[in-house]
């Protein structure tokens, strides 16, 4: 039987974490547990976090037995990393290190830029790790884009499937805008602040799973030339790794891609919305979404 | 002594029903409780709703000893009022009937508009209680306006706060522009929709404890004529009514106000973002604001 690997989110955007180690660990079976009862983790304080980062860390242990974590909330992994590393018995990745570490890799001038949620900003979480490569971070919350994605005014996707009638797409057109927009704005915010401090920024590190589904706006939206990093693509290419060690080399894969990987959903809440909106992060159908119970 | 009115809601949002409440009833002792670790309710189940909804209720009556409730929170009053019902042995007021009999005052044609989050509409509790009143009412969920009030993106107040630079008052500026066009978006939606389906409205309905701070962009948003009815407002009324018939009518008020009332605030999580933010919503500062433990 081959090994579990349980990916743990406040929500569903982690489910884009799963589908980067999916892609690279075609034969592991995977557990995706979203704490949707209590997302979003962004806006809450580091006490509450751990613990329901902790319960949630023991569902994907215990009762689903996984044998490897992946922390895809950078929430969970800026503020609670070591509150799950205690409370269960295996290995813990979290997102933080590896995006920090992707930053190094693509940075020239040693300046880096972040955006993610209040409580991951509030943490310099990524600062410290950024620092930890000598790399220089300035760090800024983005509130609105977490909400945007959900509502689902991302663009030619959305389009896409609406009707096609002519004022849907108007309307649709005027969404993508503002959330261009507001891209535009937090971008041209946190660039103002790095050159005042004196900063050549050449990265910006994508900090929160939400951010990858807006990936061609911010792409439009940063300097000439600058490079944007995923941390969920990072966190998953460093969990591959571990991954590989943790298991014997020859459990790794050579299959064939794309295969639909062994997956089991579990949420804390609204079940029907993770089963409706998860495919677009997954890149595939979730299948059942079970509704847990943490006693939250 | 006098009597204690326990308020509810999921964030701070709800204390624009206590300042109603408070101008009505100066001379009244407040228990504030904002739900804070566990919003927002707008995007989770009836079943988590009400739960979490009767856990707050029984701290305010048995903790802090509330003789009448109001629930503030939009959500929980279309979700979970007869939960919270069960749950105290005290008279409880919710914001739809309120703000649906309101409605009922404001519109000729007898078609009115309803924006709400998610689950306010997904319940369908402001359509019931509109019928009710022999109206016709049209819901729509406008996700996207929570986080902008939260994100503080409205304009003028914020924009006054702020250092005076130029630069930030651009900044500020796009920021506003873009509730705006949100704002525009959403009610053109929505208004599309009534007119499609052979409405003639003439009222909306603001049925959400945050979206009063965003009535200026509204009101610029609706077509010539129309009324906005806020829930807030009406159900504080409401509440003023109930509870000088539930107390001897010789306690009521003639004092002078402004008075700052006897008000005590808690919350499930982040204080200090209640604190700081809370007062927007109150209109004078909250006051120290005590962390509780639901169990969550």
């Amino acid at each position: 039987m081959n090994s579990t690997i349980g990916v743990f989110d406040s929500g569903f955007g982690g489910l884009t974490v799963l589908r980067a180690l999916a892609a690279r660990l075609p034969r592991a079976r995977f557990a995706f547990l979203g704490d949707t009862a209590r997302l979003p983790y962004g806006s809450k304080s580091r006490r509450t976090i751990a613990r329901y980062a902790a319960q949630s860390a023991q569902f994907l242990v215990r009762e689903q037995g996984a044998e490897f974590l992946v922390i895809a909330c950078n929430t969970a992994s800026a503020l609670a990393l070591d509150a799950i590393q205690d409370a269960v018995p295996v290995p813990v990745l979290g997102v933080i290190e590896p995006g920090a570490e992707a930053a190094r890799g693509a940075s020239r001038t040693g300046d880096v830029l972040v955006i993610a949620t209040d409580a991951t900003v509030q943490s310099h979480a990524y600062a410290a790790a950024c620092h930890a490569q000598g790399l220089r971070a300035l760090e800024m919350a983005c509130p609105l884009l977490v909400p945007l994605v959900e509502e689902g005014w991302t663009g030619p996707e959305d389009i896409a499937a609406q009707d096609a009638s002519a004022p849907l797409q108007v309307a649709a057109q005027a969404q993508v805008e503002v959330t261009a927009e507001v891209i535009r704005i937090y971008l041209a915010e946190l660039n103002a602040e790095a050159a005042s401090l004196g900063m050549n920024a050449d990265t910006l590190v994508l900090g929160c799973t939400h951010y990858p589904l807006l990936r061609p706006w911010i792409e439009k939206a940063v300097p000439a030339g600058m490079r944007v990093i995923d941390s969920a693509q990072a966190a998953a290419e460093a969990a591959a790794r571990l991954f590989g060690k943790h298991e014997s080399e020859g459990h790794l894969p050579n299959a064939q891609f794309p295969v639909t990987p062994a997956l089991r959903c579990f949420a804390t809440d609204s079940v029907e919305k993770f089963e409706r909106l998860g495919s677009r992060f997954l890149g595939w159908p979730t299948g059942k979404v079970d509704l847990v119970d943490l006693g939250g």
